[in-house]
């Protein structure tokens, strides 16, 4: 991993940077919706996601500049979505990386509002000229973003989680729910790469199918997070599902098996990646690496 | 406003087919978020929004394929809006257009969920290949749509008016607070025609002001309407604005004042459009319609 931690602490600080940058400046008392997209934002979290943008735009000698463009939407994304998923109504969380969630920091109410901001804030940053000079890629950016995190993936993967407790889930039943709740956004961000190099189909499909495997791996890891770690190593409660009745990949598999598989989808999503020679080695390692991580 | 009606009529009917089918079919759990997104949308709306796209396209000849998919678009995103500003943590609203809300008929996650699902859905609807041959222009949409909702526009005025309880507001406050509430998301109504026409920069420059005077308008109107109208009439809780201590543009200048502002609003957005000619006539009416609208 000698090489991935410095790589994985170099983008952390770029995107912080980006995040912080691209954000709106406002006055009046409508700043305070802002605050509350920047707090969600700015939260020292992995961005793994755009880590994930970045390395896959560089298969394809993309310009830094417009991948920060689109790592950056994939963050908002992702934090939107983790503003709305604590809220009282849906998972309840006061707590997320040690520190209080938005709307205990702020209110439901403009917790909500600060969601509703950085998703559409994603899809202006995606849209706008600096991203790409053809139309024709930022479009092709907004649909495969949108249909990501649309009722069809990451919403939809929500609503299903919602919907799963004391549900019987088989094991297909839970790969089809994580493949759209957390696994979509973990594809446009493999994906965003080649859109962006204007990259040929199969070099899209073999991202693709990285994703894919590195997505499943990531869920079955935090299953195990959620089952062995504590609440002081992970930053988040822990527990909850199995206290929720929810049917989980450790629940399902054991938790040895887990790990046995989440440790083989890693190598199998590196293995996708080895058409792109050593360009393609931070991919690899970050694919290991979501598999041990310990938070 | 006897050729407004039937006009009115026809493009709500249209409206209603279209905003049904361009949904997503699915199955399994997640279903549910999609039903949600169904209901908050298909709920006998005046479409006020769509139909000034579908008649700003018209200016142009924009192919109605095109222009229906822009409008639904708009109409999407106003549900959203609806559907979140509903919730227990914002207006608190259990009754629109005398049907449950949202949150009411479903739940509050299914609420939050399918005002993201339809926010997202918007987008990818703009930026979707049918829409419009020229990725630039879909591209353009996009930034368009997300300027007019996100933190400087409809969220950053939803925002302001929740901090506007027990704050002292100037008419140039309340001005430009509902110019971010509900005029951009018209603005962009009124605009989205001239993009899809690849219009030049005088025609839209007329349409955006037609938008913002008729949006004012509309405010006044709504306003009028909050302050002397039934219930049963307006379909939603009226006086709520008073109760809450806000200041209304009937507050802050009378009821007369404010309907008289209104009407030469309204006869000023039509004269924004009379380079049009004929072809300009319903959206001349619409604006006057707006005013002297019961609900």
């Amino acid at each position: 991993m000698d090489r991935l931690t410095p790589a994985l602490a170099d983008a952390a600080e770029a995107m912080a940077r980006a995040l912080a940058g691209f954000l709106p400046r406002m006055d009046g008392p409508e700043r305070r919706v802002v605050e509350a997209m920047a707090y969600a934002t700015l939260n020292g979290g992995k961005r793994l996601r755009p880590f994930l943008v970045l390395n896959s735009a560089q298969l394809f000698d993309v310009p830094r500049a417009r991948a920060l463009r689109a790592a950056a939407a994939a963050e908002y994304v992702h934090c939107y979505s983790l503003v709305h998923d604590d809220l009282p109504a849906m998972d309840d969380d006061d707590l997320r990386r040690g520190k209080p969630t938005t709307h205990i920091q702020f209110d439901e109410a403009t917790a909500i509002l600060a969601g509703d901001g950085l998703l559409t804030f994603a899809f202006e940053l995606l849209g706008d000229a600096p991203t790409h000079p053809d139309g024709a890629v930022r479009a092709e950016l907004v649909v495969a973003l949108a249909r990501a995190i649309g009722a069809e993936g990451m919403v939809g993967g929500q609503m299903f989680d919602l919907r799963a407790e004391d549900m019987r889930l088989s094991l297909a039943d839970i790969t089809r729910l994580q493949a759209m709740k957390t696994g979509a956004l973990f594809r446009f961000s493999c994906e965003a790469g080649a859109i962006l190099g204007q990259a040929p189909a199969d070099a899209r499909t073999a991202l693709r199918d990285y994703a894919r495997d590195l997505g499943l791996a990531f869920q079955i890891a935090d299953d195990l997070l959620d089952h062995e770690g504590t609440e002081a190593e992970v930053g988040k409660k822990v527990g909850k599902d199995a206290a929720a009745g929810k049917g989980t990949f450790v629940s399902l598999l054991g938790a040895d098996e887990a790990r046995r598989r989440a440790r083989s989808l890693a190598e199998q999503a590196a293995s996708h990646v080895d058409r792109f020679g050593p360009n393609a080695d931070l991919l690899k390692d970050v694919a290991r690496f979501v598999v041990e991580r310990r938070a």
